[in-house]
């Protein structure tokens, strides 16, 4: 039966907020996370600080779960996923299944709005040149957030605090070899806040970049770039690293300095790889339970054919954060409560019969 | 006395959304602009193709315009301006002038958005070392814009077809020097989408890009910088122009190839400069009337405190587009949205006396 209740897939920051702003229209909202918790990847790779502002990650979250655990009109559905789907815009019919032990619901939602979001590339998988699963201390991006919340970013090696530090950009992204080609938009601006971190948790370490184009597009810039050399004199250098080798109990970076012309050969304590977004395996798996179409490197597509971000390819269903590709916390969060509007507005038109589903817009 | 209709201001992309949102969740939008027409920077200005897509900017603009005049929910005042606001969050007066003849209204709504976004810099203003107002054939972004929309890109000079086109990016933005250190976030994609229908228009012409980094964040790089470089021959020189000159009936641009390490020195038909977003006169005049605090730069100032990329210094006042700082398309219209979920929520609560001032968050 046709009904304003919104499906929202997906716990993150975008999903968080789509559920939140379904709720503040005063629609009903069903919640459902695979996971066990709330939070997304800031929860569950224990991000540190966050940008703008660098307040704590968990702290920020917090804030918005609450909000959401403690409203009346949100059902949220912990260790839940999305088995099936059936019917149209304005009246889908979802099973839920729990996870592990079989347990289905059925559920009867006006539309859906996924927010499955995205997973870190995995920089052994493909790029085996810069041994990550050979030396302990080669790490990623999210081995690094962990030991700055800690407050405890030591080589991962001995646990002893580290002199010299380098981030390598580009690891999984911008990358014909292994087909991503897009560019994951928030790696510069994240190894750059972590470079800001590194320096006020470890004064002594001196830190690197080595990066083919800083992507530090509009804030970052003014409030992230400038700060990282000026203020806490981190090093960016325009290069190509090829290959890292163990040089005694360090790490020797072989590559190419491409502003000056010449090779470069450093040794560090600690290599860190900016690795990029890739579709999560929730983001496939949806795409393929709601039929949704994916572009080539598996994002679910939104239709560019008019000025509607959180559209997808069937009308009734939208998307997003990461699910649709790589998104800051901005994008995710703008397009989290643009997705609860454009939701909440098509399944009461269609609920009052204001509009017949073969004029639905997505 | 409160009521649940949200105030529009600026009738550019991010505007349009919002007005289109408030309506789609049933509730008055009045949408101020004035200009006398909607449609903002893509039609004053005559842009060309938009990304994603390539689609005609007019085409695309039309469609929206077309919804949100004729939707009875929206009251669209063309030629007006905010003279004056009084009240607070769920009961805001506003006093409307008309411009140029005195005329003026008082509406009464319980939210605000503020959707004034940017104006391109001028880039004789301050960095007059490329020659704009001295050389007819140094243009800007706008003017290659509409040389594109008018299917005759030619060289202002003597109307005839160019041979040789160069981009300098940067132009008022990253740049110290005139107080602008932010990055305008679009003008790298802008340069290059332009770069690749110049070569579609004027197949005999080469085009160089002179940049410091390729911003080519997320989508752009894999839908529009792979094939600019590989299907159009575009040529990307990271280096620094430092002066134009005359030579002859061309221009002679000097400057350094930072990848090569050596001085440049290249003949032009055509120099393009990527100038970048600065508030538009109307923002600064919002953020004042409306008392809304201004970053350094006099954007809207968000305070970043916790997940809300629409929030103002000013309850029930949001803020959408490229009045809070460069944005591109998908930003303006997703926080379009975005604001208008907030805008509906935060005004029905008020009128319904579900909530109380003192706790309304932003």
């Amino acid at each position: 039966m046709a009904n304003d209740a919104v499906l929202i897939i997906g716990g993150g920051p975008a999903g968080l907020e789509a559920a939140r702003g379904v709720a503040g229209l005063g629609a009903r909202a069903i919640l459902v996370e695979r996971r066990n918790n709330l939070g997304g990847a800031p929860i569950n790779e224990r991000y540190a600080a966050l940008t703008h502002g660098f307040r704590d990650a968990e702290e920020v979250m917090n804030e918005i779960i609450a909000e959401v655990t403690s409203e009346a009109l949100i059902d949220v559905r912990l260790g839940y996923s999305v088995a099936a789907v059936a019917g149209s815009a304005g009246d889908f019919t979802v099973t839920l299944a729990k996870e592990g032990n079989g347990h289905s619901d059925v559920v009867n939602v006006g539309a859906i709005i996924v927010a499955t979001g995205f997973q870190h590339f995995d920089p052994g998988r493909e790029t085996q040149m810069y041994g990550y699963y050979e030396f302990d201390d080669v790490i990623t991006l999210q081995d690094s957030e962990r030991m700055l919340k800690d407050r405890n970013w030591v080589r991962p090696s001995n646990g002893e605090s580290p002199k010299r530090v380098c981030f390598i950009q580009c690891v999984g992204s911008r990358d014909r070899h292994i087909g991503n080609e897009y560019c994951s938009k928030v790696c510069c601006g994240i190894a750059s806040k972590q470079a800001i971190e590194i320096r006020q948790q470890v004064p002594d370490c001196r830190v690197f970049i080595f990066y083919i184009d800083m992507r530090m597009y509009g804030y970052w810039e003014n409030e992230i770039y400038w700060p990282a050399q000026e203020k806490y004199k981190v090093q960016y250098v325009k290069g190509i690293v090829t290959e890292i080798l163990k040089k005694g109990d360090k790490l020797l970076v072989r590559g190419e300095d491409t502003t000056m012309g010449r090779p470069v050969e450093v040794t560090m304590d600690v290599v860190v790889l900016s690795n990029g977004m890739e579709p999560s395996a929730g983001t496939k798996e949806m795409a393929r339970v709601l039929g949704l179409k994916q572009n080539k490197y598996g994002f679910i597509e939104v239709p560019h054919d008019a000025l509607n971000p959180t559209a997808t390819s069937v009308p009734g269903i939208f998307v997003s954060g990461a699910a649709a590709g790589p998104r800051d916390l901005d994008d995710s969060v703008g397009t989290g409560g643009a997705a609860a509007m454009k939701a909440v507005s098509l399944a009461r038109k269609l609920a009052r019969g204001d509009l017949q589903l073969a004029n639905a817009s997505r």
